[in-house]
């Protein structure tokens, strides 16, 4: 199983555009189950998930040394993501209650079977078309942006930013967090409370790394188009592909590589 | 509420150690409820609570505009962390199967009503005094042996990674994923099924920042000493004092910030 994934992408340098291809990290969901009971799904990079299972199942206090695991069974494909169970010798006990945050209840209950792979794929229709279209000048005064109403709040090093923006490059609202999801979130419910909604004709531009999430995130709040300093992951192309969202990665002030959708950035 | 946790800590650069502070960015649970019932537990960074709240019942789908929120109920501060309860306004339908991975289930559900703050805490027993003793100077040889393993694999920087080390400094596994805790719970994993644990005279580093989650995914290894590249958050510092772990933090060729148990570095 590769940890890679090669996209075609646009590349634009110091003014000039050419079609070419990036290294993508590889993100897909796995679902891993005890005794065939499904207790957790983990937004992962495929390799090594047999030490994946094996070290969760540890780290929350289901098991507690190798002759606990009877076997691992190898993953099995679906359309959407990976699965792979786990047989416990038959006399450790499973104390489900013991499972804390990321972890799913089980399918036996109506309610939380809903929360496996499945569930993940989300419920908000396509960006439309006609939506904002913006100049790639524009975009790269975005980062120095951000990291100057950044600089007057981390002191620390440690916090994740969200910002959107106008199409004209103004900063709307700016959040920190050391979770880059909530970040994300907080923008948003930022325009929610503000009346900014739907953010059909905004960016959203993040510190880090883009993964699934973010997309999926930004596809609630109406974005067409997600920036981000760092790379995005496999899933979160695949994922801005697929709702026709334009997804921008290594935002700086003389170069980006557009993903997905490349036509909502003029060059000219 | 505060963004920022002022910490004692040991500083340790180019062989002079001294006593100083640090500013950490801060992270605690927050519980959200709808209507009086827990959906979500998140780490996060206190303030914009109200919008953190407002986002994520957007970009999980349970609400669609401001008005199906009736009001955002201010932050209950306990001995856990902090919950805060949005009251719909009674037209509002919520489907509570909508919700996704980061969500927890009813309390209503006997299995699933464990996962609120509470369960956070976790059930492993403190660090022994009597565990490792290392180096300062084999300490700052680690980032460089991790680079070295990781830029082998890493094309695309997208990837967090994990890496275990004797106390001479010798590499034992390293795993890389989109995930940090999928990252350290397959060096773990690795661990466990290789024999190697518990790893009582071992080093964990991780390449980025340092989470609560981390701190207690190493503490489920036994791991005395955990090291990041980058900055800790507020609760892993608080976590890692509780369980009498070691906790560096900016571990560069040449400079550390020690936050917990400083016993454990020989500076000699």
């Amino acid at each position: 199983m590769s940890q890679f994934i090669a996209e075609k992408i646009v590349r634009w340098e110091a003014g000039v555009v050419r079609n070419d291809t990036d290294e993508l990290a590889e993100e897909e969901p796995l679902e891993i189950r005890v005794r065939g009971r499904a207790i957790s799904v983990t937004m992962r990079t495929p390799g090594h998930d047999d030490e994946l299972a094996a070290g969760f199942l540890r780290t929350e206090g289901i098991i507690r040394q190798a002759s606990d695991i009877g076997k691992i069974e190898p993953c099995e494909r679906n359309e959407f993501g990976n699965v792979i169970n786990v047989q416990l010798a038959p006399e450790v006990p499973v104390d489900f209650s013991q499972l804390t945050r990321h972890v799913f209840a089980s399918s036996s209950c109506g309610l939380c079977g809903k929360a496996t792979i499945d569930s993940i794929r989300t419920r908000f229709p396509p960006i439309e078309n006609e939506s904002l279209k913006i100049r790639a000048a524009v975009l790269t005064t975005m980062p120095d942006e951000m990291r100057k109403a950044q600089s007057t709040f981390d002191r620390t090093g440690g916090l994740h930013a969200a910002a959107i923006f106008s199409p004209e490059g103004k900063l709307i609202v700016l959040r920190e967090d050391v979770g880059r999801h909530n970040a994300v979130d907080k923008v948003i419910g930022h325009a929610l409370m503000h009346g900014l909604m739907p953010l059909a004709e905004n960016v959203l531009l993040v510190s880090g790394r883009t993964s699934f999430e973010i997309i999926q995130k930004a596809l609630a709040g109406r974005i067409p188009l997600i920036a981000a300093i760092s790379a995005p992951s496999s899933l979160a192309v695949r994922f801005a592909a697929e709702n026709n969202q334009t997804l921008i990665g290594f935002l700086r002030s003389n170069r980006m590589n557009i993903y997905t959708a490349p036509e909502r950035v003029l060059f000219a």
